[in-house]
This record gives structure tokens, C-alpha cells and sequence, in this order.
């Protein structure tokens, strides 16, 4: 498996790209990405009760596992936007698979960024096909460029998969900044393989890579009205998805979507820690989950990483109020290599050591309840000044 | 029910007072309240797994319902502290019974501040021995005073109840600025009264009150290492509390809890808002829970309540994440009296008028779910600059 250039359009058979078609001043904010042949699809979809149209129609059209096109637009989300949002929505498929002279059906639809006003359809209408013409193989950049909101970089990755019969590739791009809860709150995913794979095992193997990456950085089962993740699978590497291909395709899909969700916790909306918090000897595989993501959503553990601070009080306080069954005497903490906590005491002289680790950009905090041998972990970003400030303004 | 001057000495027959033994740096940090006559008591503890030393001490002394002491220190919370941590707890209660003549049994003890280190002992001792002489009826404010930890102000407040046999009094005072998630993360209440009640009978009111108030203001089931709320009792106003004279108690100790508890969303670390989540309409009790909950605690919720943004798609991507039943095409939701949402959907023209309301202090944002007749209500503060600053330099 090895790193190369290229982004969702490493893949044989993609061509993608992105422009500004005025839905934000001056920015790039339309992305097309297309198979040029046939294809599967599967997608993961927000469990959030109220779904934006472009989830609702998206979720509709990939019911057959059948689709070859994904359209891409940032800066409006188009939720909470009634019958007019689902006709947009239609419409963005629409003039999509006209421009592209693929049939409606093969079509994808998603959206991000603010809630509640209705797209500039025309606007859109008239970037589709202008962005039709100029897809291309090397548009992986201006594709992951035109779904950013506010994201600082650009998330893409491509691995190319050596086998025993020949070469695959697996590429992606997504969006989100926000991991503390996903901004305005939109994760937005997609990966390209050429790699030939029907639908069921594609949903699976998708599935399983976003629980062990996007689900891992999504704080207390918050979900946005838009999160989605898409996969597309040509057959262009005239590889088939199957025995040890499979083995490989799962284990790349998995690595593309760890690499995209490390990316997003990197950029977290004024982070400057990336932490990945381990609890190690919870009693249950649940109550270990409870533990990670009370810690990683806490606002006093948050506040401590920005300050640098080896405040093992707040960690042990959101230990046991997580719901997680936890005997004090038992809990071990580190701070990176550093025992900071033993029997539920501190370590004598341990802190300036985790104080000094806690200055890098990003390190492990492990927590062992000694109660039991599951484990699970989480990443988590710290809370500054500049996450209330992209907040509190972004509207104004 | 007339509000009085006094605070939790207002109510005959108590004495109270503080002062600063040490523990913080010339600031008021150990306080005594005691009824001069016996006196039943009832208490709240927190449900935190991890519980401070002080919690355990106190939640075996009370198990009788005869006390009628506290002593407090602030600064130290004397929690994942060990058996020196008991040891500690157990002397703070032996030297005020000695101090005081009483039988240490009598006597609870409550800690707040930082976690994990050992109480200099030492010096509280001799501030116990310092300040048993100099309590008084006058003592009120400098006990409030030396509960504080991260609170700008002092939380006092007392009733006095006339009944046709003659005249009550409840006072209160308490401690917790961090509303957000409770800071370090606790929060006090003291109550006291000169109505005879037996400790069942209290502790029923003070379940009920508690409930109404304190817990409403506790974002997301969060509970610190030392939160408390207790009760004395005394008969010095020589009325018994039953019937009539109960039924007032009963509203009078909510009017005192509530009182109290809003007084800590005003003064919430850096917070510039107190504002009432109301969910009205959900299909069950626990339903509209969940939802007032989540939105309260939503950090995009909050940051947008600090930014003065009318902005109610984060308030609908909250609820369709709370796991509340949703039906986003019933859901209406006002600010202050302005209606933003009808059927899921933007009021047109809405969000000026609604912006206005934000600019206030104080307002209230009501979300109709339109599935039944169920509401509950809740509430927040808004996530500001200075929330993190206190936060991520509290120890440096």
C-alpha cells in the first residue's frame, strides 16, 4: 500500500473538478466528481432527525447501489428549506446528469453550510454546466477545494494497493473542521476506488472504515442535518473485489478514512491539539465508548489541552460522571508515556513531565478503568479562543 | 413570602461566619454554619462515581438526619486524595465539633476547588479553632463569601413566611459560577430554616426543590466530585412543618433553590446571557428532557446565543441530534415572543426582530415539537472568550 498524488481522481476512470458559481463570494463552491464508466455506490448518511434534502434525496437514489456522479455544493446546506429545498435538490441531479449525459438515477446530491435559506438555484443551475466541460483527471484539487466551508486545508489522500493480479487505487476528499460538533455541523466524505465491488460488500466495507475514523471524531453522537459518505466503484483497474483484493481494498478504505478523519480533528475549528483519548479495562465495549466520548466532549478536559494543563482532576471528574461503570482505586492514567494517576491519586512529581508532552501538537491520554479487557478510543481537539470566535461570527 | 436580608442566618437560631485560613491567597476560603439548638438535616449528593472525600464523610453523617453543622473550605476539593483525603475530611469535622462543643456527629463538611491535591490540614485546623468564636447571626456574608471559588459574586437569599400561626424563614447561599459544565466543577447549596420538620420530611423537600432548580442548571447530566446540597432544621420559630405550614415550606425552599440557581447561570463563567430552554409539545416527559438538554449544552447553540444570532438552524440540527422524537414539519420555535420556525421552515422577515431579543440579558427560546403534551424546561448561559480563559489558565 503506498501514498500517491492525486486525491479522488487516482483512481482510473474519475474525472472531478470545482468553481465558483456564486453561492459564495469568490470562492470556489460547486464540485463535480464522476465515474466515466459504470459503477457502485454506497453511502452512510446523518442519523440526525432532521435531514437536509440533498440526504434525503442522495439516500433515495442510492438505494440501487447504482450511481456514478456526485455534485457538491458549500456555503448553503439546503435544510430546514421545506418543499423548495427538495426541488433544488432534484434539480441539482437534474442538471447534473444533463451535462454530463448520464441518466438522473446515476446521480448524488450533497450540501453544506448554512441552515435555513434556500439555495441560489439559478446560480447553480448555470455552475453545472459550466463545471460539466471541465472535469478532468487532475481535478481531484478543485474538487476538494469547492466543498470546503471552514476548513483552513484542503483533505484528500490516494493509496495504490499492489496485489498478486495487478494494481488498484483508492482515493478520497472530505470536509469538516468542526469536529467539537461538526460545524454548521457538516462532515462530508467521498472515496473513489477502481476496484470492481458490488453494492452490499461496498456498503460493508464503508460501514466498518467509518466507524474506526469519521464516527471516532464525532463528539457525543452528534450529527449534522448533512453528514454523509460516499463511495463510488469503477471497475477500471479490471480487478474484481473479491478474496485477498477484498482483504486489501478493506484494509485501504480503512486507511483513507482514517487519513481524511486525522485531517479534520487537525483542522478542528481553532484547534491547535489533536488528542486521541484511549480507555483502556472498561467493564463493557459500551461503557468504554461513554467514558472516551464524555472525555472528549468535556469543556473543562477541552479548555485543559488548549492550556497545556496535566489537570488530571477534570479527567477523572468526567470519568465518573461518563455513566461508565469506574472504581476510583482502580483507574491508572497517562499523559502520553507519563503515569499521571495511580489508584485514583496523583503521582507525586508526575506533572511538569505530562505538562512538558502536553506542549506537543498531538499525543495520547490512556485511561485503565482495571475493570475488565475492551477498550475504546477517540480523537478529540482542544477548545480556544478562535473556536468561539469562528462561531459566535460566523453568520455576521 | 417576603424576600428579607440575611441570607442562611436569617432564620432563628443560626450562626454562622468566615475567613481566610490560607488555603488561597488572602482571600476568604473556610466558613461555619451551625444552628445553636439541634436541628434535622437532610442532603443531595453528587451521583459522580468519583466521589471527594468530603461527600463520603458527609453522606455517612447524615444518614441519621440529626446534624446541625457544616464547615466549608473552598480552594481544595479534597477529592482523589486517598485515605489521607478521609483522614483529612473526618478532622475537619472532629476539630469544629471540638471548637464548637458539639458532638462530631453532628457536624458535615464540603469541599471546592482544585482536585487531587492534599488539604493543608495544618492551617485549617487552626482556621476552624479561629473562627468558632467569631460566628454570629451577622455571619451570613462572610460565610457566602468564603464558599466562592471561580464566582464573581456572593448567592444569598432568604424568606420569611407568615402562616396564620405565625412567622417561618428559609435562607440560602450558595456557590458554582461554572454552569457550563459545573467548574472543577461544583456546585453548594446551604439552606436552613427555623420551621420543625423531621429529617424524612426534608429531605423529600429538598428532593423536590433540587430538582426544580439545581438540576436544571447541571448541563447534560454532568455532576462534579462535590456537589452538595444540604438542609438544617431547627424549631426556633417554635412552628412545626405540617399542613398548611409545610405546604408553605415546600414553596418556599423551591423559591430559595431557584432563586439560588439562577443566580449561577447569571454569574456562569464568562457568561454574558441566562437564557430559558422551554420544549414544549414532545411525546413523552424524558423525550423533551433529552431535547432542552442537548440544545442547552450544544456548543453551537451557545456560541451563537454569545454572537446574538438568531440563527435557529443550529437550534433544529440540536433537537434532530438529541434523540428526541422529531417530526421537523411540526416543529415551531420563538425567541422571546418571535416566532423563527413554523413547520421546520424560516419566518420570513424573523430574524431582525429576533435579533433584538438577543441583545437581552435574559429571554426565553421555546420549541413547540408539536407530538403531545409534554414540556421541560432548562437552563443555559452562553459560551464566551473569557469562558475559556478562565478555564485554561484556572491552575497557572
Amino acid at each position: 500500500m503506498n501514498r500517491i498524488d492525486g486525491g479522488i481522481t487516482a483512481p482510473k476512470g474519475f474525472i472531478a473538478g470545482g468553481l465558483c458559481c456564486g453561492i459564495k463570494n469568490g470562492v470556489s463552491d460547486l464540485g463535480i466528481l464522476v465515474s466515466q464508466g459504470e459503477s457502485s455506490a454506497a453511502g452512510t448518511f446523518t442519523t440526525n432527525l432532521v435531514k437536509a434534502a440533498p440526504v434525503l434525496v442522495s439516500s433515495q437514489q442510492i438505494s440501487r447501489g447504482k450511481n456514478r456522479a456526485v455534485v457538491v455544493n458549500s456555503g448553503n446546506a439546503n435544510a430546514c428549506t421545506g418543499e423548495r429545498g427538495m426541488k433544488d435538490a432534484w434539480q441539482m441531479v437534474e442538471e447534473t446528469a444533463a451535462t454530463l449525459r448520464i441518466n438522473p438515477q446515476e446521480v448524488l446530491v450533497c450540501s453544506t453550510g448554512i441552515i435555513g435559506e434556500p439555495l441560489p438555484i439559478d446560480k447553480i443551475k448555470k455552475g453545472i454546466h459550466e463545471l460539466g466541460p471541465q472535469l478532468s483527471p487532475k481535478g481531484n484539487k478543485a474538487f476538494a477545494q469547492a466543498i470546503l466551508t471552514t476548513d483552513k486545508n484542503t483533505k484528500e489522500v490516494a493509496l495504490e494497493v499492489p496485489t498478486s493480479q495487478g494494481t488498484f487505487r483508492v482515493g478520497g476528499a472530505a470536509k469538516g473542521a468542526g469536529m467539537v460538533h461538526p460545524h454548521m455541523a457538516t462532515m462530508l466524505a467521498f472515496i473513489t476506488t477502481d476496484l470492481e465491488i458490488v453494492p452490499p460488500t461496498l456498503q460493508r466495507c464503508l460501514k466498518e472504515a467509518v466507524e474506526l475514523s469519521f464516527n471516532r471524531i464525532s463528539i457525543d453522537g452528534d450529527t449534522s442535518t448533512n453528514d454523509t459518505a460516499l463511495i463510488l466503484a469503477n471497475s477500471a483497474s479490471g480487478l474484481k473485489g473479491e478474496g485477498k483484493n477484498l482483504q486489501a481494498f478493506q484494509e485501504a478504505i480503512k486507511e483513507v478514512c482514517k487519513t481524511l478523519a486525522s485531517m479534520m480533528v487537525k483542522d478542528g475549528e481553532g484547534a491547535t491539539k489533536a488528542v486521541k483519548i484511549m480507555v483502556k479495562g472498561s467493564s463493557s465495549p459500551k461503557d468504554g465508548e461513554k467514558a472516551a466520548r464524555r472525555l472528549a466532549n468535556s469543556l473543562l478536559v477541552k479548555t485543559a489541552l488548549y492550556g497545556e494543563d496535566p489537570n488530571w482532576g477534570r479527567l477523572m471528574a468526567a470519568l465518573g460522571s461518563s455513566g461508565c461503570l469506574v472504581d476510583p482505586l482502580r483507574v491508572k492514567v497517562w499523559i502520553g508515556d507519563t503515569q499521571v494517576v495511580q489508584g485514583g491519586e496523583g503521582m507525586p512529581g508526575a506533572e511538569e513531565k505530562a505538562h512538558r508532552i502536553m506542549k506537543q501538537r498531538g499525543y495520547t491520554i490512556t485511561l485503565d478503568l482495571g475493570l475488565g479487557s475492551h477498550e475504546y478510543w477517540i480523537w478529540t481537539c482542544d477548545l480556544s479562543y478562535n473556536y468561539i470566535r469562528i462561531n459566535a461570527e460566523y453568520r455576521s
